[in-house]
């Protein structure tokens, strides 16, 4: 069985997590111990770079969410989670790349930052850009894609979840709120998003990583 | 005819470069200053995080890098850059967002910081970790995805070809110097790799661009 090697707060693990359950892929859970477990030697033979998510699908090992997505994707096609038509194909890998590289290096300022600093500012200013394009793409569609359910719902969905944590809705873009608040009601969300403590509780494992100069 | 914003020292750039090279499809290149081109508000409309790359094919603007070389391969299969074996396939999608996640972000500490700064032997043993990873996953195969150039091939070998420009060679790994040298030589790598003087120049732009703390 596919063994799936996350921690329940992390939003990269999450993707993938919420691509398993999407796509209903029988799973061994492994809970990594963030305070140290990704250092085991066990662990640096999958994942050299110590990050979770890792997977081991009968022996055949990966990391980095969205190509371990993309994966499960070509080896489970049903349901699919990519669209057919050329250009929904590419706004799809074009919005969850921007969610990767230009939401996800600031929820990391939105997270530690004290009110008011520079740094705060400018993250969320960034931020607001990102919602922006976010909301040109998703336009009329139920999602990023269509119609239908895909990986960029699956990887901008979870990336965005930590904003209303820290403040940011989406209220100014009606046609993103109402995606999010439909997203929300999956049973793949309802079974693993974050309570505000649990959010709490990740803001404060991530805040000591960082003070210990280690890459959360 | 698709337009090509691009700028020919931007690494991220030369990825969509190469990959329109190497499946031979027209384009309308056009240099972007990065001093000041990137923030033109017809720039912006295209591209709101004033990076390059970006494209515009007859209407359809995209902009990150590997998602536009996946539009690519989609709309222009000929030659395919993407291997059809599952496992295959997912090497290259691993291989290609380790480089990005990976070795990327430990160039820039690699051009700016001073001779035996901390950060700079950090950013050195990380680049390390990187290339044993590529070289485990190339095996004794000629390219990332098997037998045949790839997306992974285009991307890793333009991310990494920085390294020699920093003193970093790859001769502890005799598959990926092997392979490093077979690509410099196809004439996608030949007309568009820099020169050690291009690199210094683009060495001082990124310098100069971090010292305004515009991100490069």
């Amino acid at each position: 069985m596919l063994k799936f090697y996350y921690n329940p707060r992390s939003p990269m693990a999450r993707r993938v997590w919420r691509g398993l359950l999407e796509k209903d892929i029988p799973f061994e859970g492994i809970v990594m111990n963030l305070n140290g477990d990704q250092f085991q030697p066990d662990y640096l033979q999958i994942h050299p770079f110590h990050h979770v998510p890792a997977i081991d699908d009968d022996g055949f090992k990966m990391i980095e969410s969205i190509a371990i997505l993309e994966y499960l994707e070509t080896k489970y096609p049903n349901p699919t989670l990519l669209p057919k038509d050329t250009q929904s194909l590419a706004t799809v890998r074009m919005v969850q790349m921007v969610s990767t590289n230009e939401l996800v290096p600031k929820v990391l300022p939105l997270m530690l930052e004290k009110q008011d600093s520079p740094k705060l500012i400018a993250a969320k200013e960034h931020v607001e850009k990102v919602l922006a394009f976010f909301a040109d793409n998703l336009k009329d569609n139920s999602y990023f894609g269509g119609e239908n359910l895909s990986l960029a719902d699956i990887i901008v969905g979870t990336d965005i979840s930590s904003l209303p944590h820290l403040g940011i809705d989406f209220s100014k873009y009606p046609n993103l709120n109402k995606w999010f608040e439909q997203l929300m009601q999956r049973p793949s969300w309802q079974t693993t998003e974050m309570s505000p403590e649990d959010f709490e509780k990740f803001r404060r494992i991530v805040t000591r990583m960082v003070q210990q100069k280690m890459k959360p």
